[in-house]
């Protein structure tokens, strides 16, 4: 995607071979570059949310595992990357996805190889993961096409948090579908959810939608269920931080309640994933899918830009209060209308998720 | 209710006979107050939301009038004073209720005898107000106390917004309930929603129980549903601003959503209101009931307290991007499972509330 006029990845490798990624707690009000010298680098990134989005997250958990073999190519070296990098974020599956690729590949080979493999396999995967998203829009264009069909003036989607290019390597999951037909010419609007307490919404996907051009209103992660009721959404599209095989999905906290709002009101609701979100392990999310609780700051302070243009936390809790911050909830299957992979649109159902990804290809 | 260790209402007439509120826009960071000298002061407090809550601001508009009465006891500016509070805000039905009691007392007097009426009738009203909300508190007590029996551990109740004593003259509506529980010796604690845009939860709601003593968490609104699917939650209230006489619920932007989870968790959702903000003339809410939108800026900055203890506003939306604002959704009837009001608890139905409110009462 562009950034002013350039192209630009979520994370990639320079002409000096040094991993470099956006640093996404300063956007939208700064553009600024972290470097990652080392795995430790990498896994601080995650878990600072320097890159988050659970695409993100495993290209730049696959990147850790690199330098780390870059550093000391031992299986003891390789052993603790794959260890300190799985412990950064709990809920995210792609993160393990990408470890467990990392380790396949790395294991069988002689320490002395395993460097360059190692780079060889994160290079591949960020471009296999590029493509996966840009897949995931061309099979969701159809279906925001059918639904601009059915009525006159702009086709109304709200999204939560960002499942945009900036939550992956390029193109976005959720967003992918609505870049394709901003570009193709559809009349796209898109209701951003400000995404408390991180606030993802009203930072990266009002920035990077913006910054590509289309039409958006960030609101109140409150507003949805009203919106709903009175027509002004004409479907839902988030992404998906793991979901298991019978098709309940983990996402930003916040997620469920929109999916309970689009139920009421018959309001479509997707959720688009690449296939390493997918939790083959797991059946009932609600259940089994663990959730991660941030630090309680999150909630009761708020940074953002002061009159003079600095950057500046507030706190807006009353003083004493305490805070919660659980980071993801799970929607049951039954509130999805359908899953929007690389691989085609499918109902959030076991036999669904399993036409698609033949057993042997499920790692 | 106690502000360190004094006695206070809202709303109140000082010994120099001049109107005092507290100034709910610099809580919980400092505790101010705002004399208001006319009736256009009465306005502004309530557009500005120096004063907020359905009652209070019903409350300060039968001050307003009693300060135009005082300036000016003519039919003209009656009218004129009416129509101008009348137009602060659209959506809370108290306002309509309050303005109206002061204009049937009013009407028929001689000019002379209007100043010293008004300012009758208005301590009358606020005095009642206080009394409706203590009764409404007695009148939910129970049923906090039959859900603490049936589990062991705190008895966990979720709010959103405020509708503490702050929101009304003294007790508050939802909140009363809890106040009264906790005061009696049960093990309450409150999930407090932030409660975007404008955070009266995460402001007022947590600076009143903290006043007060009451244990409690302030959660981001997005993480309701989540707390509810996993037993967390064993109960719900909040406040109403308009009641229709078929039971639907115009309350903050969000509450809708929070309705949604507790149904799909059969957790219980109740509505705690006083009769005066019952508007007997609406059926379907979702269709008639008339939603503020308001300032886009309180989407895209929010205000608190910084490092050196100032109190300052920050940007939190990318720079360019728009923002819309409904202050208030309407939850159906169907998702609520009784409302709590001064006279007794009733099914949200047309049936329950006649049965509570004879036609010949209902002004």
């Amino acid at each position: 995607m562009q950034i002013g006029g350039r192209p630009y990845r979520t994370i990639w490798e320079d002409e000096r071979r040094h991993v470099v990624v956006i640093d996404q707690t300063k956007l939208p009000f700064a553009f600024e570059t972290v470097t990652l010298n080392t795995s430790a680098d990498a896994a601080r990134a995650i878990k600072d949310m320097i890159v988050r989005g659970a695409p993100l997250i495993g290209a730049t958990a696959a990147w850790g595992v690199a330098l780390a073999m870059r550093d000391d190519p031992s299986d003891a070296a390789l052993a603790y990357a794959l260890a300190s990098l799985g412990a950064t974020r709990p809920t995210a599956v792609n993160l393990h996805w990408a470890l467990r690729r990392m380790q396949t590949v790395l294991l069988p080979l002689p320490p002395a190889q395993r460097a360059e493999r190692a780079r060889t396999e994160a290079l591949n995967l960020c471009d296999e993961d590029a493509a996966t998203c840009r897949a995931i829009g061309e099979q969701g264009l159809p279906l925001l096409h059918k639904a601009a069909a059915r009525k006159s003036g702009p086709l109304n989607i709200l999204t939560h948090c960002n499942a945009g290019w900036l939550a992956c390597v390029d193109y976005g999951t959720a967003l992918a579908p609505i870049y394709l037909a901003h570009d193709a010419g559809l009349d796209v609007h898109v209701w951003v959810d400000e995404t408390r307490p991180r606030n993802q919404g009203a930072s990266l996907t009002a920035y990077e939608l913006g910054a590509h051009g289309v039409k958006h209103t960030v609101i109140a992660d409150n507003a949805g269920g009203h919106l709903m009721q009175h027509g002004q959404v004409d479907l839902c599209i988030v992404g998906s931080d793991r979901t298991t095989a019978r098709g309940d999905v983990a996402n930003k906290i916040g997620t469920y309640l929109k999916a309970l709002a689009a139920f009421d009101n018959r309001v479509p609701f997707y959720v688009a994933l690449p296939f390493s979100t997918i939790d083959w392990s797991l059946g009932d999310g609600v259940q089994d899918i663990p959730i991660e609780e941030r630090a309680a700051s999150e909630v009761t302070h708020m940074t953002g830009l002061d009159a003079d243009d600095h950057l500046r936390a507030v706190r807006i809790v009353a003083p004493g209060s305490q805070a919660a911050n659980p980071a993801f909830d799970v929607t049951p299957a039954r509130l999805v209308t359908a899953l929007i992979t690389e691989r085609g649109v499918t109902p959030a159902t076991a036999e669904g998720l399993a036409a698609l990804y033949p057993q042997a290809e499920r790692i």
